[in-house]
């Protein structure tokens, strides 16, 4: 284990984001608020002690292996957790350094859930600085899906070396930094058209700005208190759920259609399954809401649409209390909650291949059973999926439900009632947000027990980050040489 | 397909279960509460109706194939039972057929979940019946586990292949007749055992009888309205304690001690592993209800070891209202639910074996990660599994959550409270009876709506028949030549 390089790019992460601390101090100077001050101190901070860092591991040689790169994104990861707190804390904005690492976490993490109770009471430039964490953690995810976890071969993300855009056409580039511009490139392009379309809507500059920053992100930090309810306007409710779809796709295949082979995402079996998800959960809520919530045929397709793909894409924006809706239409947000949005998107939960995967691997087996003499194998988009990669993802999926069980009972060993104690840690290794009970639609996380917020601040890094990368840490063997 | 010895099975079986339902008549009798006619009736009707297929079938030539075997097994558990039904039907004992098709398949497949909110008010001659369902359904069960399944090659069951006794020691009998002959030596001593020991302690022959039945077939039907409540006695706790946790355990091995190989018990992993999680169970139960619910270190050990048990198990018995337990309890109970007993025994659930084969295999896979050019395989008792043992097993367990799910859904539809809907189903699929909300402990499933009730009795089916013995019917390939 080469830990002094690990040391060298953990710094470098650390000036960078202190770079990115200063983005919302115009902001800041503008309203007269104050809270530059906070925004600084924390700039400072980071840059003080990310210079260190680099400073004394600069005579790193330039080597990641394997587990360097495992280390490198966990603690990557947290470390930006960490420092993007400051800001929140310097500022006082949260009653405690717990709640701000929290709500940085769920940030960095895109997952959206928050412990402010009031959020149109912040000064602008914390809001915009919280949109921010979602937007720069979107950009991790998109590079760390598609190029960084394919190489690490946690989970099946291998699967997706090929889908990766790069200069030579479907090859994965060697460099993980091209393909990143490439990708980044259409990242900043679909949330500079969402920021057009919302402020076309009458959604002021700033707000605009946030809530593509969140929407791309499939985060949902919102600046208003009733989240995208909060503009009631069906013209602004179309175009971000429009942008969550978009954000839970792939970003290999916007490239591939920004780059005029838009018959390539429809070729996709991953996507043409996520988008069958996506239709199918919003007609299902749509036939139980219907006569039962709304009247309107426009008003239930708009919230039912909204709703579905909120939670589908782990967004967790909200325009209505789901938790008043038919039973049947909560469990379906539920189950939801576990497939997220594709492969190589900003969406968490489980991914739509992974599950598409394992329903496919059912299904084989089941084959097998009937013609015991038969060779039947997994395909995705035509092709044989390796073993490994099958195995893989098999081990992905069982490990997602024990850490969601285990951490559950931790909960609810905390005193949480089951239903909270239960959703909590699904919104959060998912990285949704909004679950039900005490954290459902209408509520936050302020009330939870410091220990509580803590642990599904860790469930979210473990979601995020695919499990692998995080529990490879905590593997025995792995500080071993 | 061979339909036709497929039926001819089927007419024998009926026939078998026609003499079974003659066993109560002389408990009829002896209390002249006129019930010894609706039992006969019914022994009637399937002495005609097995008798009839029985002779169109004669000519059925004898060669049962892979696909007669699914059928023979569904077909087989499903026409038990209807006629099993019937006795409760011609009595008027429940309001329905549906609700007398619930009871029969919930005794038959060992579920124990009962839509009879007053059993002390029945007649001991259907009380008998009812725990004689449980009994003959557990019987049913071993067979198949150890003998049918494995053959048939369902969800990895053909790893237990050679634990299975025969007259050639560790070798599986090529008929099985021989192995469930001393398989069901074993289960008929093990219930005499616990009719003397609960005898001993004060019950009387009748309820020592129907406990012992409900005991050893994990079911957990009680003639009492408070279930093993009802005795007050920490004696019959603790030996009904014994007997659900000797029921959990592979019936193979129950041969090996009785046969003079104690150790060899001890030498089997997923009984230590089974035995393991009954401790710790019972250990952080023990701690969540000390000074919360229980005062005294006898009784907190004596209602958390049962309760642990019985739900680790899946015998549904119950002594407390875990309702009122601290939540991490529930959750912990809810999650035991999933794992259920040892493969071979009468408990439902996952089984122990499969659970710690994906724990194995997800740790194999972790270790993979960190060890790229390494090699290293899932081992059971020292011995590798096979890749499509563990493949099967892993299908296995994503078609339990698919189904769960599912299920959960469609009760939520029919308007059943979220909690209900989704326990409702895990105690089916498990094979458990009890679950929480309006299925608690205290509660049954009497008020569920009809259709509700056919879904439960599918789910337990499905759970029973470890889901691919039933889903292989349903699959469209299946019924082609």
């Amino acid at each position: 284990m080469n830990i002094l390089v690990v040391f060298k790019v953990l710094g470098a992460l650390i000036l960078f984001l202190s770079c990115a601390l200063l983005i919302p101090i115009p902001v800041a100077l503008i309203d007269g608020d104050g809270s530059y001050w906070p925004l600084l101190m924390a700039a400072l901070v980071g840059a003080f002690w990310g210079g260190i860092v680099l400073y004394f591991c600069r005579s790193a040689k330039p080597d990641l292996g394997h587990r360097e790169g495992f280390a490198v994104v966990t603690l990557g990861w947290t470390v930006f957790g960490l420092v993007g707190a400051l800001p929140y804390y310097f500022a006082d904005a949260t009653p405690t350094l717990t709640d701000a690492i929290f709500e940085s976490i769920s940030g960095f993490t895109t997952t959206g859930a928050t412990i402010f109770t009031e959020v149109e009471l912040l000064p602008r430039s914390l809001l915009l600085w919280r949109a921010l964490t979602q937007w720069l953690g979107g950009m991790g995810i998109i590079v760390l899906s598609l190029a960084i976890l394919p190489m690490l071969g946690v989970g099946g993300m291998q699967l997706f070396k090929a889908e990766v855009p790069g200069p030579t056409a479907d090859r994965l580039s060697p460099r993980i930094q091209d393909t990143a511009k490439l990708l980044w490139g259409v990242y900043v392009g679909l949330t500079v058209a969402e920021i057009v379309l919302l402020m076309l809507g009458g959604v002021d500059l700033f707000e605009s700005v946030c809530h593509a920053f969140a929407t791309l992100a499939t985060g949902g930090f919102s600046t208003r208190n009733a989240s995208v309810a909060g503009f009631n306007s069906a013209y602004v409710d179309w175009v971000i759920t429009l942008f969550m779809f978009l954000a839970g796709v792939n970003f290999a295949l916007h490239f591939a259609w920004i780059a005029g082979r838009p018959l390539k995402m429809f070729k996709n079996e991953e996507f043409r399954c996520y988008a069958a998800l996506a239709l199918i959960a919003t007609l299902v809520m749509f036939f139980f809401n219907w006569g039962a919530v709304y009247e309107g045929f426009a008003d239930n397709l708009r919230y039912s649409a909204f709703q579905a793909v909120s939670i589908l894409t782990t967004t967790g924006f909200g325009t209505a209390d789901y938790e008043l809706w038919p039973f049947a239409c909560q469990i379906l947000l539920v189950l939801l909650m576990f497939i997220g949005g594709c492969a190589g998107s900003t969406g968490g939960g489980a991914k739509v291949s992974r599950i598409l995967l394992i329903v496919k691997h059912a299904t084989v087996q089941m084959w097998r059973l009937i013609h015991p003499r038969g060779v039947r194998r997994v395909k995705l988009d035509g092709r044989p999926v390796p073993e490994e990669v099958l195995q893989s993802i098999l081990g992905f999926f069982a490990l997602y439900l024990a850490c969601t069980g285990g951490a559950a009972i931790v909960m609810a060993g905390l005193g949480i009632e089951p239903v909270t104690a239960v959703a909590s840690v699904i919104a959060s290794i998912g990285n949704i947000g909004p679950g039900l009970g005490g954290v459902g639609p209408t509520d936050n996380y302020a009330a939870l027990p410091q220990v509580g917020k803590m642990v599904l601040a860790f469930c979210m890094l473990l979601g995020r980050l695919e499990l692998f990368t995080v529990l490879a840490l905590l593997y025995p063997g792995f500080w071993r040489r």
